[in-house]
């Protein structure tokens, strides 16, 4: 361990289910049902949500109602709401729907880069450029995601310095919080160690989001990978909502009530209440009509205990 | 994390899914079916594996055919067999059965064990010595199982000077090998360590062995933390088979594919194929006839990758 004992004593858990899981769903959810999940979301405590995509409405009609849903969702004191900006056009609608702050996302991977959004990373990179001038026009931050960034599903390994030099580029756009994203799930215990360290070493002024997919079922341990290493900001997506594309019935991002139970249980602050926030789950439950892969949803907290008449038991 | 940051070198995974998955199917799955999942496993490279459950055929009547199986499975050399033996009746069955070590299970809540077994614990424990001596006789080693020994699902919390004074028991009859059984998916990594902690300090010649569920979405985080004090024995069940008897629908025992995969890329040895063994989940899968929560037979091994021509993804 990089920390010796020490975890951080609190996190930020980044709600991305919004966006990044309710993106992948055919059918069109209402906008009062993501406003009223999004609200929920912040009763529950938490403070930074991904909330849509500023994407074209013709790519991705789920979130054509980017606007009415940031017109819509209750602004306590300290949220911070976020969203996708594929392009100048996408960041001139998220200032105008009063964003946060804007993520651009990008691939270290060519291939997968070009199979996301058909361009070349250089492109993609230079297409940052007039993202973060709108947004800095409007005083708005920017944060630069890179997919991929453990493996590729193309491509296989991507090299750690492929990360840095991108993270690099983001730097020279001003862009300094920075998120690897673990596209398909390729992400291990090692791999987190290692790009940590060669980004703070490269950056010691970046700030690190980590974006851990659970579909080989390790998401959680990788999230201790970056706990150890004292990364504090992770993307989580209620009730695990939002599904692997390279493998179908995989399971996507990692699961929010089930990582916060796991900080609760390390000590670490998180300042979200997990019993609201397991309704909140069941609640997507209901609107997504399935069952979801989150865990704590189904088994309930910890100490919920049984009335001891009500079960018989196999042995062991 | 208690060695620095040296992990174990190698692991013993140990199957436990064709007892304890196999005896929750309500439908009887035929014994050639049993026999030719538990030959897949050892030519994976499995080389201990709780095959069945020497419990009342009246009871369990699944694994009514335990001695059956033991006849006809492959013996190939170093390969380790073990059952569950609940009485003196099994043990003889179990030696008749060539069995290649015993497994005694109490539980450290009173009240699970009189849900479990109908018995105090003291009562299960005056038990064992019979199994002992009949196992003894035989030259067969028995290993000591305490179930809800991270927490109970009536009782809530399990004091952790409960598991030592039970394992110092086993040890006043001889048992030195104990399983630390996380029946309801209660196990946190604080929880590990300070369990396999105090029993290693009352206990310094105890072998451990961990057995934790996913219910909680922790399971291989657990492991994490069983192999950061040093523990090198792990259950796990093909594909996740087996559920939680305390919340339908809830994940059960963790997933060996995903634990062998997770030690693979932590640079651990198991000395088994996880091609091989997805293999065989997936036949597992088939003889059930429903999804099992196995992530790894979902989405294939890390670096298996995909035609470019064949995906079409969403933005990140």
């Amino acid at each position: 361990m990089h920390n010796g004992d020490a975890l951080p004593s609190a996190v930020t858990v980044i709600e991305v289910g919004p966006r990044d899981g309710f993106q992948m769903e055919k059918t069109f959810i209402p906008t009062a049902a993501k406003v009223a999940v999004i609200n929920e979301m912040l009763e529950a405590g938490l403070r930074e949500i991904e909330v849509t995509s500023f994407v074209s409405p013709r790519a991705v009609p789920q979130l054509a109602d980017a606007a009415e849903v940031l017109a819509a969702i209750d602004r306590p004191e300290g949220a911070m709401f976020t969203a996708l900006v594929p392009n100048a056009k996408g960041a001139e609608r998220a200032v105008a729907a009063r964003i946060g702050a804007m993520i651009t996302i990008l691939s270290a991977s060519e291939t997968h880069n070009r199979k996301n959004v058909n361009r070349a990373v250089e492109d993609s990179l230079k297409g940052c450029e007039a993202i973060v001038e709108i947004a800095g026009q409007a005083g708005i931050p920017v944060h630069g995601a890179i997919a991929t960034a453990f493996g590729c599903p193309f491509e296989g390994e991507i090299a750690f310095h492929r990360i840095v030099s991108i993270a690099k580029r983001y730097a020279t756009l001003g862009i300094h919080r920075v998120g690897l994203g673990d596209t398909t799930g390729m992400a291990t215990p090692r791999l987190v160690r290692e790009r940590v360290r060669a980004l703070q070493d490269a950056l010691p002024d970046i700030s690190i989001t980590l974006h851990f997919h659970n579909t080989r079922g390790v998401g959680l341990v990788n999230v201790m990978a970056g706990l150890d290493e004292g990364i504090t900001r992770y993307d989580s997506s209620i009730a695990g909502l939002g599904g692997c594309p390279f493998a179908a019935g995989a399971t996507g991002n990692i699961c929010t009530e089930d990582l916060i139970f796991m900080l609760d249980e390390c000590g670490i602050e998180t300042g979200i209440d997990l019993e609201r926030l397991i309704g909140v789950a069941n609640h997507v439950q209901e609107i997504i009509g399935r069952s979801l892969p989150g865990q704590l949803m189904k088994a309930g907290p910890r100490l919920r205990t049984h009335q001891t008449e009500a079960v018989a038991t196999a042995h062991g």
